[in-house]
């Protein structure tokens, strides 16, 4: 059993109040938030669980061993270096750091510690990002060659980073880890519809992420949908996957189609054969990809292994949307990671 | 009563020869094409029917005052110049012409024989764009803020041009006649996926445009999806549109969801307010656009007035696939049209 | 404030412990199952809460003046009648009874002793049911000439009552709350296809209500299902209504189409023009629906006035369930009610 | 090559017209219609075709082998036996008469004469139920237990038919075609919503089909439906397919559900289990029904042998429809067959 505090008790902190004081695990023994109303709610339905306003008091406190926050972007670096340098383990809400210089520093200073940072990448452990993970290992769609993916609907902004920050970092983290290609450069254009004040986010954006060996991705993200569109598509050179998240049963199809180049004289007279066969949608399982995380952290601390979702993963997330700032920036010219 | 010789009866040349047939106002007078196989299949259906290998024979032929061109986008140029030096009136499969030098050439020379030029976007003629053009007139969406379409399937390869050629001439002019807007520039992203021999068309893109009012367009194309999408996304400032053409009623949905700044304080707050209300999807016609097209094409030649698909509107398509193609080449750097 | 006891925690009993827990206006006192491990998972979330094991210990208790129960439907008579004896209110999980006979006994008790008992028809209270309940008094539909539900799925089992029983509970409810109309006669076929040692409980069910007015409806029910459909057609004069409450969004179409017949030599020719127009989707509110209950319950106490779902709209519910295992043991011949 | 003599050009006349015309193993040698006002529509539309008012021209003439009827159903009886009395095999609309009595003189005027009766159940050659029936007997679903369909929309009244004789010969006839059970006996429910002078056809309609193996089956069909819903649930002990007609594409499902009892205590503690794991959805054929319908006739008569939609096939559809209006009759009593 291990003894955790977390930072930051808002939208998703109350989530991970609520898996690390159920899991078995962990124990939950300090909870910090700048806001004392935030603390108070925690307090009515866990009222036997510390809380303060002052983060110092987690870093202080030698037995925590590990801390996870969950506060805005901006915050991350310093808050996780705190942790850090205090010697604890570090769970962080993603994306990991404001950029890749950030992202670097802690990664380093995890390393000479021995220390473990998991970014929490949540979707990577749903039941569907698992089994899609497993069909591709398996062959079955043979060799991946595009991944499209759309992520839009009317959503609450965040106030301190475009959507690409916001709604992007699901796709590329789903995008790296199922494919595990090397992305080589990238392109985004977008738009900031409503400007407030001096900020000018960007509230819908589009993404292409080119890779060494020539698979394409495309992302495209929105806070401005009137309706609610969560669908990847995972194109192969034998089959070809469509996983849309909104559906409440078969959110994964596998379809028996692709493009069938006969012999050299089909090439030449560019006679493409498409190849139509069945359908098929794998059952999930209905285990909560959060209380996963949580105990997948607690197992890589006591094994001294990184987690699927670990601080290098993570500052891959931030060295794309990095890279995509700055090609938003020259008007969607190819930016070069 | 006008008379008309069509060239090329393959695939869209047989609706175009059905609907002409059937016409009140169109004499169907001759049909011109290389393949003689093609054309004994014509006369298989419509045996008082004249046909011909030689295209110069309709050219020649005094009694026809318009001809209707169903072929290659290659062949369009000298076709359609042939018929406009022979004083017919010509109706082009879209894209008119493969690039904007070429299309400026059979405007002028129309313009100056007066002689009418309609591009077959027959899309633009469908009741739900009709409907959706009724619907921005209307003001019931407010400012139309972007447009973000899909477009994707398991289809034939075109063998002369790229996906983006093949299948955004449809969002392209659907996008240029609802929202009756400026482009300004333009940027392309996409892949060769499967290459044949020298050729090296994309069979999948993303194209983004940008407008001088700060509107934007996104329009996402491939050859190779294993599902068949057709979703436009249509946001103003009052009000969202969705247009499903997949769906067999239904097709277009209007959501009663906006994004509402109060007051400056808001603003400055970013305190951004969503409005959710009511969806209401309105019934349309049932006419077929083609038949549409073919008799609105009759009138414009009788009142010597310009269609909605005329010359003009069809070299703004040539302009920014041109501009596309550009920025491809430029690996998605912005093009200003 | 008023002080309730919950008799039954299992799952549906778990909801009314959270939600009476909640409730401003209410005071959970006590809970009572006979199986000890469920108390103990209950004190697990609700530490400060009073359990037994023992019924009579609420029914003694002078400070409690309403119960909740939430066990087996053969339970529910001796229960509640316990309960009204005691002088408490009563709230009874739906079915109210196992047959009209115990209903009218109860329903004379609570007049006797000004007692309000509320039957837990928890779907009469969602947004989606109160809206058509809206609809339809507003006579946007006109006259209902119909009702078509279905109301399938892969459940588990009931292990006292038929499928009937267990399911169009919901729908006859539903059905009697709308339309307000009075039912004449019932049909009922189905069959039991898994069939339990000397027990033949139906899993699949036919049920058809005939109305004094010459309306229709029909109930399908089944445990055996792969899919899952909760879908109800209301046909009305004017306009037409389908609620598929398994969308997330959109569970309420209302469909401008109707039938016509124009005059007498319509008639005469059976020339039915039918009108069909836009569809229209209301926004439904978030409101949890056993959360709006339970308040109304409070209300309803405070006030001496009925709930919606009161004991006599139970007893409607019952008394066609009675009527409809009697057309079962006829072989699906009409029984009047 | 074969004759054929087609009477009655309506709707679906048309479809036979066509059919039989571009039929390599078809000769249409005549038309007959009572009205020429639809003779003169096919004659523009295949100008070579013999056409009269009069029946008895087919009849009389010697060339023609066989007789196709697309006429109501109440003169199906004369036009037949006229048919074969002249020695011509007879291809009827569905259903094949309006009482097994008629059904029951054409049949033995049939066998007589060696002449083939094939019932114009289209819908039995369509690619999904012939994919359904394959699957059903490679044993995939195990037994089925039940057949559940729903088949309604806003569709133009027959004018001498009631609802379930104009929809429901559809599903019964799969039904027999896939299942090869033995019904017993069946009842129905059902309303004449919109009355008519004198006549009172039903126009929503339900019907439970019972087997002697103890399998059901039922039908609701109806008129009056503000959306179009073609879907059928078939049930076996192994798994469950479902079958959604309005689909464009996967249109049957195969889940990999069932329920399992596992041994005798589970029985007596009723425990019952549910399997439930992937979902399979087979490629579908682009054949056209009707013209492999067109072939197979040819082919029956060719080999004398009974096509797979005969008379006798039609005539147990009949059956079932008679007993379903003597049901209606006797308020959805049992009528055993």
């Amino acid at each position: 059993m291990l003894n955790i505090g977390i930072i930051g008790c808002g939208y998703w902190g109350n989530h991970l109040v609520r898996n690390f004081y159920q899991s078995e695990h962990w124990n939950l023994l300090q909870i910090a938030d700048k806001d004392q109303n935030q603390l108070d709610k925690i307090k009515k339905q866990f009222s036997n669980l510390h809380t303060t306003t002052n983060v110092d008091e987690l870093f202080a406190n030698p037995d925590i061993q590990a801390i996870a926050i969950a506060t805005p972007v901006a915050s991350h670096f310093d808050l996780a270096k705190g942790a850090l340098l205090a010697n604890k383990h570090v769970w962080l809400e993603k994306p990991l750091t404001l950029n890749t210089a950030q992202a670097d520093e802690l990664l380093l200073l995890a390393k000479d510690r021995n220390l473990i940072i998991n970014v929490d990448h949540t979707f990577i452990y749903t039941p569907a990002i698992q089994k899609i993970k497993e069909i591709i290992e398996s062959g079955e769609l043979g060799e991946v060659i595009y991944f499209d993916s759309m992520r839009v609907n009317l959503g609450l902004f965040q106030h301190d980073v475009n959507v690409l920050w916001d709604l992007a970092p699901h796709d590329i983290s789903i995008l790296n880890y199922i494919t595990n290609k090397k992305p080589y450069s990238v392109n985004a254009t977008g738009k900031s519809l409503y400007k407030f004040g001096e900020l000018q986010l960007e509230d819908i954006a589009f993404l292409t992420i080119n890779f060494t060996d020539g698979t394409i991705a495309h992302i495209n993200v929105n806070w401005l949908s009137p309706v609610k569109i969560r669908t990847i598509i995972i194109a192969g050179t034998k089959r070809m996957l469509v996983f849309d998240d909104m559906l409440q049963s078969e959110k994964i199809k596998i379809y028996d189609k692709s493009v069938e180049l006969k012999n050299k004289e089909d090439i030449y007279n560019m006679l493409v054969q498409y190849r139509s066969g069945d359908m098929h949608s794998p059952a999930l399982s209905t285990k909560e990809a959060l209380k996963e995380e949580v105990e997948l952290f607690h197992l890589a601390i006591i094994n001294g292994k990184p987690t699927i979702t670990d601080g290098a993963s993570g500052r891959d997330v931030v060295r794309i949307l990095e890279a995509a700032n700055e090609s938003l920036k020259q008007n969607g010219a190819e930016v070069v990671l």
